[in-house]
């Protein structure tokens, strides 16, 4: 099933533009032209509203509501389920000229252009406005600071080849939509000065307030009103010929995650307003390019020989950026970041498997930060262990706030990948970071806490001989209730001896601590050691093959190519139990488990398993192709290497999944560096040093890309004909299956 | 976990009475004292209300309303239920005397008795009420007629030993209660003639009409007033003192299932009124009463030596006839039977499994028509067959009106037993009522769709050596989606070769017109052959056990009596996967299909089966029990063939399961037939001929019961010295084993 690419952006290294105006694909395009800065999140909507199809949303991490809670009869499963709530929406206003309301996807425009620029952040627009003869030139701009999180900004420009009456009205709005139902908000004060308003949650009780200001370089009439959770600052002026009109509105967002005095946090927006004010809509721009080029000038790719690719891997790490970048330990990555209410701002084990390599190498603080969420969670992830009649920590298949949100029994009380995902993303943040503080401090407890549970959820077989995991689903969510899902019992199994390293690590006082905090006995390790010992692995040592779960090499075949392509999404046109009984998969459970520990099999092996498992795959879930094409780098299967990478660095660009419009695939941006630094950089870091086997795919010419590690800053740039490292600092590891130190440069010639 | 009875109502063979009002029993009492007439079904309330629980609960066969519709996203998960909603309130009164409110649950009461009068069918409570010194004799009495299903009968009688004032309300309700909340009835006629009403469901449109005449003995003063869905007789007289009153309320309910015109529904039931009215209550209950006089000589069993064992049986059968004996082929058995609201009204594969044998020997008619139920409902279990991706016809695990009413898809499409079962009921009903021309007419027609959706749902091993069921759940709902459930495949398995054997006796013609009603192939007959013929059935030859699923046998054991007995049901103490990982089972699968196909088992098989099974089987289905208890009986394990008897009869009387008060469990009664004369009777019936082993359990002097079959009465009196068969006609059968043939009279000695 080949997907389909939509072309529509315009290629270029450092923009995304739109040259034309589409209406059909005016959500798709507010998703790629989504702003975040971690703190909040704008879609890319039209500043002046439209009669396009839209989904104007706007979001604060961390702000949610909860759902009607479910009659649901069984215990374990979740009936309080929560979402990110669309919220104020604060780049809302109307422009009229001479009366007439403009609204692009009606009025006749030309020059249209609307551009990201992710040199600085910037989202602008452009066009002429055609009317009764009259050339009305039109500019939009909006940025949202980087560095001081509650700072956005807006401005507007207007010039009129003739005289004109404009009339400007920016609102900030907390009447709307969520998911096409009123959201809900609760106002609870205003600020007429800033022309603010506060709003709660209706079942959180957290609070949100938006204040702004507007500076505009042309004298005319103001009105300040308020309606219903709505605050309107509306501008009339008469603007003479050829004049061109430039409004600003800076504007201050913050929250309080746990509720609090609403003037309070309004007197901090309207400090926070006067300092923004006080530095002005350029000056703060300068700032924030300056940031944005910081950070490139650590965190950039570059590819040449495929301008799309670059574009799309530009593209990525932009978005990777903007939406989490460690600014706050109650943060972690939606697996639609804050560009959509899809999947509800909910988290997945994406973040420790897909998310966190990408921070490891390029902010260790992020990385740290993405754990320290999981830490601060744990009181929920214990809670849930009971609910499931186990002890330990037991950590959520999706969540906002911590708690399992997930209310389909099937996922949220059979998927244990999120649980020895933690454990996997503090091994190995430990492993590259070296941060053995974190290991002591939070890591160790985690780890028990993790043990406790897959040594309660773990069973024996009816003879004592093996254990193992039963009623499980692997990542893999088209085989559904198995029993010994190899994934499950691999990754249980390095849990458990990770674990046992960790803790006999530990200095005696350590370990006398995390025994006091959290009860730890030696008859629990034994009993830790026991189970990794005894876990069933299913291996035939003739064919290398690992089968997935217990009696998948039995289960009815079934010819993927056969499928017509208009049966996919399989959800949408086959009946649910249809999928569960044959030997598709939707992701590659054992060559995940083989790339994560790479260093413990032989390239045979993952040869054998990648031919076996591949024609299996249907790749429904959109971070299976780069695992793939990551394998197909390791074993020199250069074509399916490409293949496989496609459309990884455009999954969203061109819309190959047709559901952009909901929202930018997050964890699948992260999943397409990891497909260039992992595949074609041949990076592997689970082992005591680092891995560089470096190999060019065919179609570029030069591939550069820079890790931050253990301090050191590690350039590699790659050729057709050579192999350049460059290093800050000395850095041993293992190039081409070879032991190497870098110091400076190290040239290879290919 | 030894179950716990109640001991409450008093013991007696032909009556079930209550000789104390505890309000705290209320809500059992009013189960145990329903009554019913295929039609229409009452609980046993107290007519006048009460301020004790109560769930006051009138209902009628085939009438329900649709749930809201639930947004799944999933396709062939059923989003939209119905329930068989609780209807008028036929019987509601109230009583004054001297201008105070009679309440039983407050009222100083002597001389209570309540009774159930399983020869007459009346249920009637008399009554001292004491107040100021008065006593004020009272008397309420009712039942349904079983001749003419629309009319029932309702009695009051009030003698006080000083003058006294009466003030008696009738009242015709139809602003009642559904699990609590409002049932939404919708009035849309009246009837001020008859005090009548007729409502509309909110749904789907039906109609119920319910008229009344109140005749008295006594002079005095009537008032007729009508509210919101609510019509009043009211009826106050000046009562000299010792001076018996009586007032009889006649009424007729009438329902349009497919709605209709109201003011035709009021005519039908006024003319049936006023036919009611010139026959009395006294005629109409004699009558009845010759109607149950004549049901108990075809159909009563007799158990000499443990009374509360002879009522508790006697009880089964009175509430199977009353729930349903073949009056309208529209009509299926409800588990709940017109008892309650819990199930939802829904027949379950119980009909064919466990209900319809009880049919067969008392009631062919009734037999066929449960059958036409399903052939009724064909289309729709082809269109849910289409629902699932499969062909044929896929029969409902829960319905009322032919579809699928099961939300849970855990269970709406892993569960196959209701399909086999509908194949299985038709065999067995051909082979004892040698009824060919059913088969001819409507049996093949389903078995032809049915063996589709078989051959359609099941597949092929990854190497096409074998058929079976992939992501199954057998009758044992504790393994909840497993490969290759044996119990599955073998009653595909024979599903299929029944099918090809019915196929193969048609004649030219019979065939022809079968395959131009199904578009039937000779291929497609090959292909039913093929899947019966590679079925896999896991069988090992060494320890004769069949292996409950692929994989069971290597389930992690749990001794189910180290299980503490406040964790039962488990489904309220366990987490829900919880339960499906381990070898723990509900209800016996091996056992069941060896038990219907019992002459194609040899007893070390069933021997073997039984050992293993036995202990892992937690019996939290009602209708386990008495199929160990026939097996036992069967291997001669006489003492577990009478625990597992033990509360078969006396389920709801003795509230074995402590939830007797939302209705009854038709079909465990149905069950608790079945223990008698398929286990100590040993009745088998799925052979060519009859096969009896009647073996008297220890505890009993004395059994007798009586089968129609082939249009002959065989009566089978069992005592501890002898075995005595009486037949009406010539009968051949197995007889410990033995052919012989009955004729008149053959007497075994002991």
């Amino acid at each position: 099933m080949a997907k389909q690419a939509t072309k529509y952006f315009t290629i270029c290294p450092w923009q995304i533009a739109e040259d034309h105006f589409d209406p059909d694909r005016n959500r798709v395009a507010e998703s790629v032209f989504s702003l975040a800065n971690e703190y909040m999140g704008a879609r890319g909507y039209l500043d002046e509203g439209t009669t396009a199809p839209t989904l104007r949303g706007n979001y604060f991490n961390g702000i949610y509501e909860y759902d009607e809670e479910r009659g649901g009869e069984y215990l374990g499963v979740v009936k309080h389920s929560h979402y990110m709530v669309n919220s104020v929406d604060f780049f809302a206003m109307e422009l009229r000229v001479d009366g007439v309301m403009f609204d692009q996807a009606k009025a006749q425009i030309s020059e249209y252009r609307r551009v990201l620029d992710m040199k600085s952040g910037v989202l602008s627009r452009n066009l002429v406005w055609e009317r009764d003869g009259k050339r009305v030139e039109l500019g939009f701009e909006r940025f949202l600071d980087m560095e001081y999180p509650n700072r956005a900004y807006q401005r507007v420009t207007v010039c009129s080849d003739r005289d004109a009456d404009v009339e400007l009205v920016f609102k900030t709005n907390f009447d709307v939509l969520h998911w096409g139902q009123p959201a809900h908000w609760r106002q609870v004060a205003i600020d007429r000065k800033n022309a603010g308003i506060v709003c709660r949650t209706q079942t959180t009780s957290q609070l949100v307030a938006s204040v702004s200001h507007v500076a505009a370089n042309c004298k005319g009439r103001w009105y300040l009103s308020f309606g219903d959770r709505l605050a309107c600052n509306t501008l009339r002026i008469r603007l003479d010929a050829g004049r061109k009109f430039v409004a600003d509105r800076l504007i201050v967002n913050a929250v309080m995650k746990r509720g609090g005095n609403a003037d309070e946090l309004l007197r901090f927006a309207s400090d926070e307003l006067a300092k923004q004010v006080a530095e002005g809509y350029d000056c703060a721009c300068k700032r924030n390019r300056d940031y944005w080029k910081k950070f490139w000038s650590r965190s950039d790719i570059q590819i040449d020989g495929d301008e799309a690719d670059q574009q799309g891997i530009r593209f990525c790490i932009f978005q990777l950026q903007q939406t989490y970048h460690g600014a706050d330990p109650t943060d972690n990555v939606g697996a639609k970041g804050l560009t959509g209410e899809a999947y509800s701002g909910h988290a997945f084990w994406d973040s420790e498997t897909y998310c966190l390599p990408y921070y490891l190498f390029n902010n260790p603080a992020a990385a740290k930060y993405l754990l320290a969420y999981r830490y601060n969670t744990l009181q929920q992830a214990k809670k849930r262990a009971r609910e499931l009649d186990c002890v330990g920590a037991c950590y959520p298949v999706a969540t906002l706030n911590g708690d399992e949100a997930c209310t389909l029994w099937q996922h949220a009380s059979l998927q244990l990948q999120p649980t020895t995902g933690v454990a996997y993303g503090i091994a190995h943040y430990v492993n590259v970071c070296k941060d053995r503080a974190f290991l002591v401090d939070q890591g160790c407890e985690m780890l028990v806490e993790i043990c406790r549970f897959l040594a309660s959820r773990g069973q024996w077989d009816s003879a004592n001989r093996y254990f193992g995991y039963y009623a499980v689903m692997g990542p893999d969510e088209f085989q559904m209730m198995v029993n010994h899902n190899t994934y499950t019992n691999f990754m249980a199994k390095q849990t458990f001896l990770y674990t046992l390293r960790a803790v006999r690590s530990l200095s005696d006082s350590e370990y006398n601590a995390l025994a006091a905090k959290t009860g730890l006995t030696p008859d629990e390790l034994d009993n830790f050691e026991r189970c990794a010992d005894k876990m069933l692995i299913l291996y035939d040592n003739d064919t290398k093959l690992f089968e997935q779960h217990r009696g998948y090499f039995e289960l009815p075949h079934i010819d993927i190519d056969s499928i017509p392509s208009e049966q996919f999404p399989l959800y949408s046109h086959w009946s649910y139990d249809r999928i569960y009984r044959n030997d598709m998969i939707k992701q590659p459970d054992v060559l995940m488990f083989m790339f994560l520990y790479s260093s413990q099999f032989t390239a045979e092996q993952k040869f054998a398993n990648y031919k076996f498992y591949e024609p299996r795959c249907i790749h429904e879930s959109s971070l299976s192709p780069s695992v793939h094409s990551i394998l197909a780098s390791e074993l020199g299967l250069s074509r399916q290497a490409t293949d496989f990478f496609g459309f990884a660095t455009r999954l969203d660009l061109d819309d190959y999944n047709r559901n952009t419009c909901e929202g930018l695939h997050l964890t699948s941006i992260a999943a397409a560096w990891m497909n260039i630094v992992y595949g074609f950089g041949g990076l592997r870091s689970d082992g005591e040093l680092l891995v560089l086997n470096p190999a060019l795919p065919p179609q570029w010419t030069r591939l550069c890309f820079r890790l931050t590690y253990c301090g050191s800053e590690l350039t590699v740039e790659l050729t057709q004909d050579r192999l350049k490292l460059l290093s800050t600092d000395k850095i041993r590891l293992v190039l081409y299956g070879k032991e190497v130190e870098v110091c400076n440069e190290l040239t290879v010639a290919r």
